[in-house]
């Protein structure tokens, strides 16, 4: 069922649910889900609606120029997105394929409501396993001693398919600044750690030289500052002294790929809201 | 915070949320928590607020006047509370004291939100703990060859104490239809297993015999047919080979606690919503 | 690291670890893992050891000679095997793909250590993913007027690719007694709910209709009894009332991938011993 | 049943097994439970058997003597205890009960197998709770400005008490490295965290600004170094934005009492094997 996605935040006050439901009601909008939150500590408020397409009389040109004056009378930072149009979503990896494969095998089956515009590595050795998919597959060597040229043609690779978002499927480089903040909150990476545990390089091995009993994945928005960005989901798997290193590595790729996938799956969705560096996350 | 609870079921049509959210603003009604659902299944429509008293210009009275032609005009099921009136608990207990520790802990110490008016037991063996929390404790034995006295006396006592809600705490005795009727979708039960699993006795004991992984715990409500009343809450605990019997009694005791506090909080607080057999729990 | 896998069980008695550790210790057998069980209910003795291929001086044949006296001894059910031959797997599938394509990449990705010989699938639906892994295919449509001879064609296909082991990945169709008993032990199913909980066909409706609030998935040895075989694991995902069937199944999905691959798992590591009904797993 | 639990560490070599199974065997020894654990990293071997009290031919000095030879021959560190001795335990609080509470019931319904011999609080508010479970409570102030002789006096209490172990049950004081040193691996804390994140004060408050979606609490031997002692257990719960502060500090509350119960049941039971700053734990 075709819907279109509201997505609301703005300074808490009375009377907005009132006024937004009112609009909706008077255009005979049919809510087939609703999510609100006020966040106390903020004074901030965040709305979601999904609104059946075909009981609204206009589209979302219509839809905003009704809802702006709302918008602007209550400070609202709000969008609202077509359920029909899918979005554009670029994969990066590098040769470890779990996330890779378990991506592009929910996508193949329908499970995950975009298009995969194209993946790009540092590497070449996940070429065939793309390209069964009918994907593009672009090979992007970094060269460590200046990584300049190749973010240049990240930037212009993303820039020229107009991804809506960005998926760091396990790429193991770390991304510019400039990059960083010109996709601010569609690049999405997964963190093999349960954060703020084990920031930065092997986590694993971090976890086995602390002797955690619980390792962790966790699916964040990318900033400037290293695995710092707003977190969208986590999870964790118990291990105990059996497991080394090796069976920790095996064990969390399960999590990384359940993590990964229900992040991108939310923000697929338009159900993660980010404000300051926290998520409000409507699932 | 003092606030109002206002829980609504009706059938699913347009303009309810905005009806609804209209009568608060019209009355400068401050929503502190909002949930809808949709149920496409059955058509019907569920939603619970809950709106600071203070800021309503009148009582629960004057919001029953304001509010029941809007209930008419959509057929709701309704209610509201407010969350200073706690609700009157009696808990029955039996030989275990698990449970029922567990909930005078929580009351004791202001986690759980009720006036618990007293404790029924088939057995005297929990009296002491009982009365060092300062609830008055009932001893009323069951004849396994003829209950109906004892039953006559729990019913007289809960009515006497004008309980809304009976917690059977590992009560072990199963209560007749006319109890379960009488206090329908009011007395709330834990079940030792994962229902619909092994329901009735030794669940524990089924669940060795079949040979499986995880065993659960369930709250749910009291209707006449044994174990098959709508479910609030479930959870479960791994085991394996090495777990015996025993063991899995005592470590099913602790999701027994967790799941029966759960759900009884949803209770008190409100959030769960009764509908044919199952319920719509706001947590 | 190549090892021998030495599985033992017996009745229980006095002096049992002593011999085995003995024979090992006379031999300088490096045991690299070694795990016991006592089941108290029913008298029965399980053990398993790694031990190092390369610190013993004889091969498997040589060690059967050794052993095989204690053995008799003791009543000892066992076999020992060597990380060195990699089982040979039969998956069978229809034309759901979640619970294939997962295992197909473990394999391929070096994480299920045995051969994939062949996926045998009543549709031809994932021929391509299949040949894409350089995995024969072979299309077995089922009669459902009469399923003898596709059922007389897969045993056929199984037989003769010596087959240790077939999984169910999904495969819908109940396997006939005869094919259940030449393969007891080695016919592997996911079943789509948390057994004894909905038995049979479409379990997610049963329990969107009984209103659970955990779903569940079981890995399981087949038997002629429909779902009622020797568990081998379990695990669940919560759901709320705002998961209707479509979303159990997608949930559910990633529940069953998980259940199965450890079950899988487990099999392929000689760490599941089957007694009566039940299993002990030394994961 | 009477058992007696030899527990050994030793660098990791061939015959250890046989040796130590051999010695039980000849006297006849019936082992109820054995575990063994090779350590890759560090080359050291871990074990631990349960062995029927009644079985063996003399007592825990007799086997001492006889086990000594060949304790010597391997290196090894090791204890044996007889499970009827139980362990004499100190608890220290605070104000806040939950922790406190859980392990008197546990200790009270026979769950826990110890003597709790006194509770030592630096708030004299849990004294009655204390008390009705017929149990000593001494309320030792601690002066903010000169804290050594309240350390004093607690050391002193728990040295005449002779306890073989201390849980701090959410103490809220860190304890002076002299008493650390001197109770190495026998005092118990419960962190409210997941470890290593959230080090130090207010682990909730510093949760909730870093919007984590899962919450977490870490059982741990005390060091000298703050929430640094080897981990004995730990376990999550998930949260979302709907969480504040307060919620957290809730639900952690059932985390903390969950992860520090089982942890102190495996010291108990003396199945905690520390080794440099990891811990063995044969749950």
């Amino acid at each position: 069922m075709r819907t279109y996605r509201l997505v609301i935040a703005c300074p808490d006050r009375m009377g907005i649910v009132a006024k937004v439901s009112n609009v909706l009601s008077t255009y005979n909008g049919w809510i087939t889900e609703a999510n609100h939150h006020s966040d106390n500590l903020t004074g901030w408020f965040f709305m979601r609606h999904e609104i059946r397409a075909d009981s609204l009389p206009f589209d979302l040109d219509g839809f905003r120029r009704v809802f702006a004056p709302i918008a602007e009378e209550f400070g609202m930072h709000w969008h609202i997105n077509d359920s029909a149009v899918r979005k554009k979503v670029v994969l990066m990896a590098s040769k470890e394929s779990h996330c890779l494969a378990d991506l592009l095998h929910r996508w193949h089956s329908g499970e995950l409501d975009c298009d995969i515009v194209s993946v790009i590595s540092n590497h070449d050795d996940l070429r065939s396993m793309v390209e069964w998919h009918g994907i593009p597959f672009y090979h992007v060597p970094v060269d460590p001693k200046d990584k300049t040229p190749a973010f240049a043609e990240v930037t212009r690779l993303i820039e020229e398919q107009q991804a809506d978002c960005v998926v760091l499927a396990r790429y193991m480089q770390i991304l510019p600044p400039q990059l960083c903040q010109r996709f601010a909150h569609r690049i999405i990476n997964i963190h093999h750690s349960f954060l703020p545990s084990f920031v930065g390089a092997r986590p694993y091995h971090q976890a086995a030289q602390r002797g955690v009993k619980l390792i962790g994945a966790t699916c964040h928005y990318v900033t400037e500052e290293l695995d710092a960005g707003p977190i969208i989901e986590q999870d964790v798997a118990r291990i105990s002294h059996r497991q080394n290193v090796e069976d920790m590595v095996r064990l969390g790729k399960d999590v990384e790929k359940m993590v990964l996938s229900r992040g991108l799956r939310y923000h697929l969705e338009d159900r993660v809201l980010v404000h300051d560096n926290k998520t409000v996350v409507f699932s």
